[in-house]
């Protein structure tokens, strides 16, 4: 390869034609796409027929990724491979055997839950966490066997120390930040770091700007300074980025993220009465176009050409190489 | 290859470790096996489930099917692939992005009627026959896209003819046999068979006892000479075995395949009051193990070697090579 590979490990955007042709823009080889947050496994479907009109209508920017070829691929047709992932696990119900369908269908990563309680595991926002259920180890050793990734982004801090020490392959935290810089309940504390890339899991670092320090107002050497300690504290191999990126995403879709249909009250998650929509991403990562400003800010703190090279998408891509296919 | 390819392009037996294993007795390279009647999308994905636990409990017998070069890796490792098909159009409701998915999941045939009035096209046993629906054009273009086999075993004649030309990649009738030889609705006018040979269609003889001259009685040499005419009619390119096997099945599911859900009056389909249950297999036909005994009939009836070949399963393997792939 001439140039390192560049891979955004989360995204949730409001997919469009301009934004296909942005990713390309910003240089991405590979974009992990949510692809639900509350669906049912018919709900997910219906959303994977959507990605297949996208993948029909601009096969000049898109198409679907299923192995980490796909990421080489992307790069020497110039277009950008979508992996979907799952930040749920309602859509496998309460059916085993649907964790090796969605795999079947394309999904590679899903959490084993979303803020809440799920039949898996516990989120980060509730208030006890009695760790990983009887149906959740079931989950992670099916995961496991067919090579779909547990993703513990959204868990307490208990459910995600026994996903990552249950699971018999690496997991990974797609999308948050340390909790040391940022002490939000998303961000994850240094135990969980060091036992996640004790274990050979990725964490990605998210650019959503409730899991930044000092909010929207981060500045790029904040963040890039954060990787900088991260990397001291689990080494440089383990990193990269998760951007959670929610282009051109309308209030509406925040509410239905946090809300789905499990409460009729309102709950403002990560946000709160006076600041209930998207809040504003930082002025140096607007859009798909702007993943080169953290490569240089991660120069800019010191790292070499190699450092910066895996940050940006060769971890990930060593991570797809060993995480997408069949347990042998 | 050393020897020819064999394959049955139709089962739906009572799948167990006994029938896999005589699947390979019966030197069967390739099984096309129906996995739904009248099932919903999601009902369909619980019999794929079982069909993934029968994969993972005896993969030294079979492995799922998905491209013509599957038939090769079985021969080379002395196991079956199963391809698997829809009787039933139910599977995709009333939603063409089910489709793609179908497809994406490895189904490979799907009947566009059984028996009834579909949502596509009209079934064998309406009286009334008013050709492709609106959404039968839609199914048979985007089907033809994404490559999956169009099926008309089960329907009426005017859907049957106008399937064939509608389509723009030849489509199959996976199991029936000439009405001109067993006047049974479910077997088919030379008109039809000549129309799908001249558009590079496949027809499978059916050894199921209600599509036979005689029935359960009908002895091998009438059933190789009827195919022996039937090479004459549409030549022996076109031509190969789907003998809708139903191996220790019990009676209550010919029940299911004949009223699924829609009526509450017993239907007895090809059966009758005093016949109700599966018929009797002919004794020369009666489990996987004796597909030898339909190649020594061909070859009494005056097939060579290579004709033998093509019917047995060359000509299934050439339909699969060019049928199952994009449309490009």
């Amino acid at each position: 390869m001439a140039r390192p590979p560049r891979i955004d490990n989360l995204q949730y955007c409001n997919w469009s034609e301009k934004i296909f042709r942005q990713m390309r823009q910003g240089g991405l080889d590979a974009v992990h796409a949510t692809i639900a947050y509350h669906e049912s496994f018919r709900e997910m479907v219906l959303n994977i027929e959507r990605w297949n009109r996208w993948f029909e209508r601009f096969p000049e920017s898109i198409f679907p990724g299923r192995m980490a070829d796909d990421v080489r691929a992307a790069r020497a047709t110039g277009r950008t491979a979508i992996f979907f992932g799952l930040q749920t696990p309602s859509c496998i119900e309460d059916d085993i055997g649907l964790v090796e369908i969605l795999h079947t269908l394309g999904v590679r990563f899903m959490q084993l839950t979303y803020n809440n309680q799920s039949l898996l595991a516990t989120g980060c926002y509730e208030n006890e966490d009695a760790g990983i259920t009887r149906m959740g180890k079931q989950a992670i050793s099916e995961m496991n066997r067919v090579g779909l990734v547990i993703d513990m982004s959204h868990s307490a801090e208990r459910s995600t120390l026994e996903a990552i020490e249950l699971s018999a392959r690496p997991i990974a935290i797609t999308h948050a930040n340390p909790a040391s810089w940022a002490p939000a309940r998303r961000n994850k504390s240094d135990a969980a770091l060091k036992a996640l890339a004790g274990r050979g899991g990725m964490l990605g670092f998210s650019l959503y700007p409730h899991h930044l320090k000092d909010g929207s107002a981060c500045t790029l050497e904040s963040f890039c300074a954060m990787v900088a300690r991260t990397a001291e504290l689990i080494g440089d191999a383990h990193i990269g980025i998760g951007s959670d990126l929610c282009q051109d995403q309308p209030d509406s879709v925040v509410e239905w993220m946090r809300m789905g249909r499990w409460s009729k009250e309102t709950d403002y998650g990560e946000g709160s009465k006076h600041q209930a929509g998207f809040p504003e991403p930082p002025s140096w990562f607007r859009d798909n176009r702007d993943f080169g400003n953290i490569e240089e800010g991660l120069r800019q703190v010191g790292f070499d050409a190699a450092g910066v090279a895996r940050i940006m998408g060769g971890n990930w891509l060593s991570f797809y190489e060993k995480s997408f296919g069949r347990l042998t």
